[in-house]
């Protein structure tokens, strides 16, 4: 059978443990997928070489006769108009790069990139449960905790583009150290790395059994604590009950605030929703001032876990496309 | 001398404590003021008697000759896009009423409605110290504490516009009850009221001399607290210390959220800005995000600490009056 030839937008979502690659199809959806370890890439010419390697690696395991029209990025930080990513928390070899210009020059596409929860929102906004949504929020639950607002439309930039960095509100006073410097931020609880403090706390602070207490910090993942759950550990229950607390707690801010039409979850963290979900329905319900009440719609992700951004990416290219031929 | 006759625009300011009434000509700003005590008012034919007599007043303290091109009105709540206030804490007279078109069957001139929040950023956007500005949050400290959001120039309304409603996010839990019925919301402790209440907290938790446990909870105002501050009362300046530093970790949130150019304080408590400005400006510093530290701008209405509505209410007149004539 003779292979048809297509054009497909590579997706790259640069996050605190993986690197996550996805070709994206703007109507079947991602055909294929790769990841790198965050922590294997050394320097810029690293990252090149890696995410060259997986490119090629992509054409042999989806046996896809395609060409790239474009590469979409979604990293963490703060970057320029030009696409020089001047802040990155715990991922080195992206400050002071232009992305844009080393990958331009590398492969001979378009090159566009944005924050990573912006992408998860454009990709929510295009392909996901925020089709047709003007105003909405995207949460994005990784490493790290990401958020983009959706205000008529339009990403939320603020004065100077650093808006959206619900992740750096203060929760807890002189409490947990943030990798920002500060103590107490929601990232440093509601997040991958934020759970597993959290259960370090319980474990130091009750005295239940749980087979939490075999593991080291280093050792410790989110899913580990997940798989836990699954078996009724109490601490990993009780670890996601807490999580869910906060979390509610700061989305009924959210919508005392903004008023949108859903807050949507993304991000590695949700494939816990049985165990988080609940508890921020109920908390966010509970903590709403009364006449937005029945407007606090907290909606999962239907694009998988971690794909919101690699289908914003895909968006973002096209919409260039379009903007370059108009 | 010649009068000369003018075209003024009636500005409204229905605040909890007083109904704020001005008299605004657009290039030489307010040339007359009025007020009603809110507690005064009798249903809504009681306020357009009241409106009306205030009226008559005006003609005779200013001295002008004058007629009304519109009035502009704030008022705290919600209202439907007819006009229909269907929420407002505290101000009987207002709820379930058709201000707009009450009071153009009254006065027959076009009547614009909006919440006093919004006013007094629309007043700072074309009057005061937001000229220029796209992205800019507007504080107003009065009985409570009303809140709106400028993102590209326009009010931020949310899905169902029910935005901005910042004075009832969380701050403490299951502490002072609110007027909307949860506890431990930010308005409890930053408005007018919330300072009488923090004062009594300070006067039952510590043993300091102060004038103001002379005072009935009925009888103090913050007016009495400002001026026991000037008279370096310890209570009264902790007062202001206590919650200039809850505004300010609210604000730094803020900064954080939407990166603005300012967030601007009006309303009656900013009269006290000698105590609260400092604090909040150092809060506000030390509990912003690193990256957006030299960015925390706030500034104090230049407008009068009650006049930002009433300009507000001019603008708006003058923008619907150009609709209507282009």
């Amino acid at each position: 059978m003779k292979k048809i030839h297509q054009k497909l937008i590579l997706g790259v979502d640069i996050g605190g443990t993986y690197i996550k690659l996805g070709l994206v199809h703007p109507e079947q959806g991602i055909l294929g997928k790769a990841r790198i370890r965050t922590a294997a890439v050394k320097g810029k010419s690293g990252f090149v070489r890696a995410l060259s390697e997986k490119i090629d690696e992509l054409k042999h395991t989806t046996n896809l006769d395609y060409t790239l029209e474009g590469i979409g990025i979604g990293a963490p930080g703060i970057s320029t108009e030009e696409g020089v990513i001047v802040q990155a928390a715990n991922i080195s070899f992206l400050t002071n790069v232009n992305l844009v210009k080393l990958l331009e020059r590398e492969f001979h596409v378009p090159v566009v990139l944005a924050k990573d929860s912006s992408l998860a929102a454009i990709g929510e906004g295009a392909f996901g449960v925020a089709k047709g949504m003007k105003n909405y929020i995207v949460l994005t639950l990784g490493t790290g905790l990401g958020c983009a607002v959706v205000v008529n439309g339009e990403i939320l930039k603020g004065a100077s583009g650093l808006a959206g960095e619900f992740g750096h509100t203060l929760v807890r006073k002189n409490e947990r150290l943030c990798g920002c410097g500060r103590k107490g931020c929601l990232e440093t609880y509601v997040s991958g790395k934020g759970i597993v403090r959290t259960v370090f706390e319980l474990l130091a602070n009750s005295n239940k059994k749980s087979s939490l207490r075999d593991y080291s910090y280093n050792e410790i993942t989110p899913k580990i604590i997940f798989q836990e759950a699954q078996k009724n550990d109490p601490v990993a229950k009780k670890a996601f009950r807490d999580t869910g607390k906060i979390l509610g707690e700061k989305i009924a801010n959210l919508f005392t605030i903004f008023d949108p039409e859903a807050v949507i979850l993304a991000g590695g963290l949700i494939e816990a929703a049985d165990f988080l979900l609940p508890v921020i329905v109920e908390t966010v319900e509970k903590s709403t001032l009364y006449f937005l009440k029945d407007k606090t719609n907290v909606l999962l992700s239907a694009l998988g876990a971690n794909d919101a951004a690699l289908f914003g990416a895909a968006s973002l290219i096209l919409k260039r496309k379009k903007e370059i031929l108009i």
